[in-house]
């Protein structure tokens, strides 16, 4: 039950800084007799990794995982299964100037005041390198879902206020910033180019659905499906909202207008819409489940910006190097993993709900 | 670490039903020496209640707490404190009519597949009721925190798009939705009489603030404050989206604009703007936290809807009776409450972030 | 994950004091569909309960408990169960005398150097009477447990060096110190009422077996089975030892003796001995499952012992009044309870240990 | 809070098989500013490895420790701490005679039943290769410890009804067993070589004991100083029994015995007698921590025994090879370690015992 882990039955722990050795995870609770192999766990950090394409950072980091422990003859045996990412670009570069530099938008301050010492390279454990863990324990939990039927699919929704409209899933890995619609694509990524350009950074909305979830997951009162995924999402990395289903919008609709009326179709429940976002009561309905969140524009920017030396002198800050200017696509992966992970969780949890 | 307790360090479990014969809190891990009495409690339990004014429901519930452990001459000991809340209005109603039909927007259909049982009176579990003893946990959590000069404050800041747009505080208890905005207040009250004449409801957003709060608190990676208070937000019945700062309005601005440069005053350190909603990397930064959620319009509501039964026959449903037509003005105590309890539970375990 | 709260999936909260209003426990986990009525409750208690026989104390309670949520239609709906007891001896007691003296073998110091405030009245938090809220939790569980043909049974096995050679389990509650060999009860009675008149008390060892359990049940490496009842059991006031099968006298035994020699009869596996009372690796092997716990002599002894005020000044002590002369008779209700609510808990979580 | 982490605040999650490709532990809820190296958790790491002594097993594992994260110059940073062990002996074994066989008091049988597959490789996760890395987490509560005035020793009290008489601390690390007693300790080791040149295994009892605890640490009433440590001990591989102060021995002394009587020495609490082991109601007195575990003979062993095939064909088993005769010396370092992070997590709990 520590700080570094998530999930009741079903968790993972994970450790590591971005400049580090390595970064790990060790998965636990997954239950016994699940096929899995490293190529399940690298073709999703293949989708995270730094350096895919020109609307990305280039730090290079093959993020070649290795599996320790936890299978035998290829499938889980209900032990531990550890996983570990060695950091290979961890010393190309020169901290001297930011070392005593509190970044604005970046954990720097905090981490100084919280603990009173800070690993400054590359943001240590701030960073949002530690998602690749995330990842890697998703990959797991997506697995074991295919088997149950449930798929998770995520997406950029929006990037500055330009909208897919479209929701076309084949389109998301098509394009450089993984929206469901070409043409909104188009838009986003040539903004995003400009922006870089500019020395600056853009944020969005990113999206995850889940189809095939069965009714009945979730634990009312405080380990609800809906606030689970609340906290996971606003658990990554530059997230600063979350919404469920119609969401923020909700406020603007009647309750005549945003209730899902119920009807029946051969012998199934269904709903003529899905404000809800698959989810009442804190419990899983049936239907597709639907989350957003909100994304900052990226801490991290070359422009010049105010701030002060750990001794609270005045200063100037310019983020050189290779950073995303735009979060978005390689959140990707890592919203698709937190959704993954909560509902493999409450889906083993659900398994006593009966006597 | 059941699935109706919350909180880590400072933790409290909940039970009881909607129409049972009581509701109730067990509150762990408060320390010793904190002076509570049971007017602290009914002080904000009276602002939950139903019955307050005509733009809530007319449910009369006295809402009596009465504490039955923890304490020793006034102040706690460190050993849980019960608080119980008889049901006073529990079998004023007839539920034949609604027992077999699911009510579109209400949890009746996930339970019934979740537990193949339900308590269909008043919603049982899955009723707001619930958050009294939320409320009851938060007034422990709030006396605490402001002995350390932490003050929690809440408000409606939005109705159906009627937006507060001044933040006067000292307006929020003079009008019947809480809003900081006497003139916003008036429209919104309107707002919601004609909606509820109309046999319909409206959503809106309830905003809550902490002052005081130190730099430090919150736990990375997976105890962050933001997202600790996420999970905190969106479990309260009929939220469905939750910001911080700038929320889903930073998606539309800059890294540039959207970053809070950096400077200082008298040696401390000092934030142009508050963007992160005084929480960067998951750890409060001294600034004012800032939390925001999405309350759905209401879904009992007096017009017909399409629904079910259990057995799946179609059916038309009509909610009549004593309900809110917006749900904020009784949301904003609980979500403090909500806020209260996250951060003394932060604030205990950040004791222990040094040697 | 409370402080006052035990179990994972299946667990509990208990809350009060010896001399408040009420103690009380809820029920958490505790899946939907299981008939439980308040007897089921009150036939454990009273086995519990003060005042049963000349051999316990005189304290009168009747310990009458309430359910106050969680049951629709005399079945469980999945939520949470919470039972209340108030106390009815609560006030006949004049404490001035104990007030400010530290009673030796009890926690009346401890409790002071932690909270610095403490409810002197009967021990407060302190005292045995808050296992009545295990054993109130402990008949639900059994309850489950009989579904699953699981058999919980407890005795008194040693007092004070008079061992209990025969184990006729329908002896158990023949006799006022729930020994299974009648010869043995009757020396135990016999020293237990010398001993109290003596204005002393004696100890013992209590035996508790659960029978039908499946193999399977516990969870390597920090969840066993073993580890968890081992936790269990020292939670139990005034027990300072707790062993499994062999216990401490494996270790006078060879690897060769203590080994259970494995064996299979009409295709199921059996095993020649049961020194491992059940348990290998944390997991149970489908044998009798055989726990032991020591239970030290009653610190309450009307004996003058040597103690010091809470201001540090000498002083004399001798408990006086209503006081178990040995405990054992009415812990083994409370170490059956304890079994229990491990076993339900590794049952429910053992569901999720394959795909 | 998974099935494979201990501790709430400080709390630690190990993985890895016994001959797989490594083992390792993420330490969490270390606060920031500890100094840590390498050669701190390698000395401990020593005292517990294979092939040490005559008296145990050949195996040969250099257990060379790398620390992957947490530290930052020297020191810790608040982040989890992770380490990890190569396995160099993995692949030196042919096991094909007895991938098939379950071996009498190993945990064979109940991995095949609870999960369908299991590690036969040197008993997989099963093996108490594993406690290495309890090891390793302990060398780093040990070092807090210290710094708090804390300092944990542990040894072998008995082999095989062989009594350490005296207890001569210095003693310890000069004899083969660990014993505190030359003469025993020469006793014991006779014993161990001649059990182990007849093919049989011995058992024993290991005690640990803290000095220097501060009164006031352990929560009441699930989360006990004393039911923690009767957790940890009993997870333990091979552990069989555990008691604190008199234990089993408590049983056969009067109350007016066994109470610890009080008094005051220069404004200091004091007692005469050291019965309670250090804790009562749970909470640390201020005296030193004893607490003593039966350790069982070792399950492998030459003799041939009576098992059966997985298939349920009976079969003799001799456990050829490299195993300890008496599980005691290797034993101390991971009781010490139990004792050492049970200690620190509830240290830390402690900081919040009071406003």
């Amino acid at each position: 039950m520590s700080f570094n882990s998530f999930g009741k039955i079903f968790s993972f722990t994970t450790f590591g800084e971005s400049h580090g050795k390595a970064i790990g995870v060790i998965v636990d609770g997954c239950p016994a007799g699940l096929k899995i192999d490293e190529k399940d766990i690298q073709k999703e950090l293949d989708r995270r990794k730094p350096g895919q394409s020109k609307v990305t950072t280039q730090r290079k980091e093959a993020d070649k995982v290795e599996i320790l422990s936890g299978l035998f003859d290829g499938k889980t045996t209900g032990t531990p299964i550890a996983m570990l990412v060695h950091n290979t670009d961890q010393k190309s570069k020169d901290y001297s100037k930011i070392k005593d530099l509190y970044r604005p938008g970046h954990a720097d301050f905090v981490y100084q005041e919280k603990y009173g010492i800070r690993d400054y390279k590359g943001g240590g454990r701030s960073s949002a390198r530690e998602t690749a863990m995330r990842v890697a324990a998703g990959a797991i939990a997506k697995k074991f879902l295919a088997l149950k039927g449930i798929k998770i699919i995520g997406f950029t929704r929006e990037v500055a206020g330009i909208i897919a409209e479209k929701t076309d899933l084949n389109q998301i890995e098509k394009n450089l910033v993984r929206a469901p619609d070409a043409e909104a694509a188009a838009l986003m990524e040539d903004l995003i180019l400009e922006v870089q350009h500019a020395g600056d950074s853009v944020g969005g909305v990113v999206e995850v659905i889940a189809k095939g979830v069965p009714p009945g997951l979730g634990e009312p009162i405080y380990y609800k499906l809906d606030s689970k995924l609340a906290e996971a999402f606003m658990g990554i990395n530059a997230v600063k909202g979350v919404e469920i289903g119609s969401g923020f919008a909700s406020t603007l609709l009647r309750g005549s207008e945003n209730n899902d009326a119920i009807y029946a179709e051969k012998g199934k429940i269904k709903f003529r819409s899905n404000n809800s976002g698959g989810i009442i009561g804190g419990i899983s309905t049936g239907q597709d489940i639907v989350v957003r969140c909100a994304i900052k524009p990226a801490s991290s920017i070359a422009k010049e910006q105010e701030t002060i030396t750990k001794k609270g002198k005045k200063s100037k800050l310019s983020v050189k190097g290779r950073h995303d200017s735009c979060l978005c696509p390689r959140a990707v992966p890592v919203a698709e993993a937190m959704l993954a992970v909560v509902l493999m969780d409450l889906y083993l949890i659900s398994k006593c709900s009966k006597i």
